[in-house]
């Protein structure tokens, strides 16, 4: 009992899942079986490219694509690279106008802020309080000149969901011919992931957030669009991205996806009722504390609470001393360049003084109700003697 | 008995490895135990990140490098890529020049041909009949404004070792401030790895062609080198290759070097006596074969015939009918690009007669004196065959 009360909790699913018992029996298996090269003729090559291509088949079915619309690239971070340098050659415009929104993970502003030296224009919406993108500003934002509009499904820090299928329409509507990509990591396992109900042309996945294993993430590419490739050589994936399959990796993702999508109704449901449960909590019991993002319009996984004058950093020690691993904003943030201020709450309005507090709860397949209520217990007690 | 004889023989380990079963142990603990994002700062996070600087620790001390002279890359594609296109954006020279072998592997040769295109300037050096570059044609390769080499440690294709060491001193001798990269992802089962003693700045490895996982390798930056990313994002690697770290793959990896780095030396020397026997028989026993590349100054696991007016690929189908394995030229030969004749084959002088014949047998771990009688048995028959 002792045991179970000092167990640890993790509450960082958006940086890192754990993989998935059964994907790894399958990767294991893969790995055992299937370890020629895809690109070979034999045998062994047979075998591999074959699994390579029925775990294609097996995702690109879930998002209702066809199975050649699907490349395999490194991970996330490296399909947003593939979707946004991908596009910008074939286009003859003397100077391309790129629209993101102003909260994309660094995978997406860190490259159009590249584009950016080579003299492509690069829009930045802005979002409301509430963290969300307004249609309006983006059918606003449109020129002829916009070759791609690159705005993401829910954010990785607020877990904000942007209206991806109106989006998609206004861009349709437009008079620009530009592309629309959407980096989806953080949604698949708790949002529609079709791509023809969402109207999307390139779509980011990465396995690593969906229970799967780290090096292995796709790009959905409509059919009719050809990307240039980043990495070149020996032309697999149809020349959009050189380098021997990572078949076991691959394989791994599929059953993850499927996984996902079978859990995916019955595990959001659960876990919005665990967040607005943590929301509500926390509200009524920590003073000072403010939500980030939407209250409803968001993953049912993600809390995001600022403290006022507190350094989230802090907190996420705090908590992490008390056993429960939570996040400021990102894992991924270029602390660099950024500092210790997110530029995901700057954006939405939020001071410095909260936007240095922001703390991330991410909550997974393993959490139950007896952590949140301990989780709510320690953070109370955190911030209170951070206060002190 | 008959199942022993008929069992498979797999000899294409220069496309890839089995992975090793001490790797996949480690890699499947390291997944089970450490699944947070190395980035993060609670203890998972840690955890992590621990393990993937263990691993990088592991294999630098292998080739005499320091922890922070390594990055991990998706592989050797990615690895070659980042090296080359990396090292330009930081010359300030009008138009650069870059010294390739011909006889590189598409990933150095289409990154080069990319570069052309955007106004760099670069020299395809050629080999002897042999396969080898000579020092002295790279020696006057050297320009003032060359600001890379890229040579290869071992080719994939015939096997053929370049004088690394000797190409180093060449160049550290010139007017030029050259850097000088060489991919070395067929040569670490084999090779002395040692970067001070070979004296190259940049080397690339890749896990899955010394019986480690698929979608993991690692680039050699020497102390005071900065690339220029190819994938930009979250600032991973000193942000030279953004994106969550393969912690699992990173893990195996490293098991996978210092395995081979422990079995090299007695290896080789088993390896070299099978594959001196292999290439005297079939010279004995199969007319119009003709060996490609240096007899002796090859991997020890190398292998390559042409024969004469014969199609390398109906070979190839023809043994993996009889249960062996092996390959034309290459597993990542852009057929699109090249045909079915092998650039190698055509830089050491074959005419297209025999450069549409080449077969490769790369021989491996498990590979037996037993296994090559029988392979010369039926390569006999597969060719006879095909004469008739």
């Amino acid at each position: 009992m002792s045991n179970k009360k000092n167990k640890r909790i993790y509450l960082d699913h958006s940086a890192a899942t754990p993989v998935d018992r059964r994907v790894l029996l399958a990767m294991q298996k893969t790995t055992k079986e299937v370890f020629g090269n895809p690109s070979s003729i034999h045998k062994e090559g047979v075998l591999a490219k074959r699994e390579v291509e029925s775990a294609r088949k097996e995702i690109a079915e879930i998002i209702g694509a066809q199975r050649d619309e699907l490349i395999f690239p490194s991970g996330g971070t490296e399909a947003n690279n593939l979707a946004i340098f991908g596009v910008i050659p074939h286009w003859d415009i003397g100077c391309p106008n790129v629209v993101v929104s102003s909260i994309e993970h660094p995978s997406v502003l860190e490259c159009v802020r590249e584009l950016e030296k080579h003299g492509v224009e690069v829009t930045f919406l802005p979002v409301g309080s509430d963290g969300i993108v307004s249609v309006k500003d983006v059918a606003e934002a449109i020129k002829e000149n916009t070759v791609l509009v690159s705005i993401m499904y829910a954010n990785n820090e607020i877990g904000t969901i942007q209206p991806i299928a109106e989006i998609a329409k206004v861009i349709r509507r437009s008079k620009s011919k530009s592309l629309f990509h959407t980096d989806a990591c953080q949604a698949t396992n708790y949002l529609d992931m079709n791509v023809l109900r969402l109207g999307v042309d390139l779509m980011t996945f990465n396995a690593s957030k969906i229970y799967g294993p780290k090096g292995v993430g796709a790009l959905y590419v409509k059919r009719g669009i050809k990307l240039s490739p980043i990495i070149f050589g020996g032309g697999q994936e149809k020349g959009m991205r050189s380098g021997t399959e990572n078949t076991a990796g691959i394989r791994g993702f599929a059953e993850a996806m499927k996984i996902a999508e079978k859990m995916k109704e019955k595990e959001s449901a659960r876990l919005m009722k665990l967040r607005d449960f943590f929301i509500k909590e926390v509200l009524k019991k920590i003073p000072n504390a403010v939500l980030n993002g939407d209250p409803t319009q968001r993953l049912p996984n993600n809390i995001n609470f600022s403290f006022l004058d507190l350094d989230g950093e802090e907190i996420v020690i705090g908590l992490d001393a008390r056993g429960i691993a939570v996040s400021t904003g990102s894992a991924c943030a270029n602390i660099s360049v950024d500092g210790k201020v997110s530029h995901v709450l700057l954006a939405i309005g939020n001071n410095q003084n909260f936007a240095r507090g922001g703390v991330r709860f991410t909550l997974g397949r393993e959490t139950t109700k007896e952590d949140i209520e301990r989780i709510i217990k320690e953070l109370s007690l955190v911030v209170k003697n951070l206060y002190k």
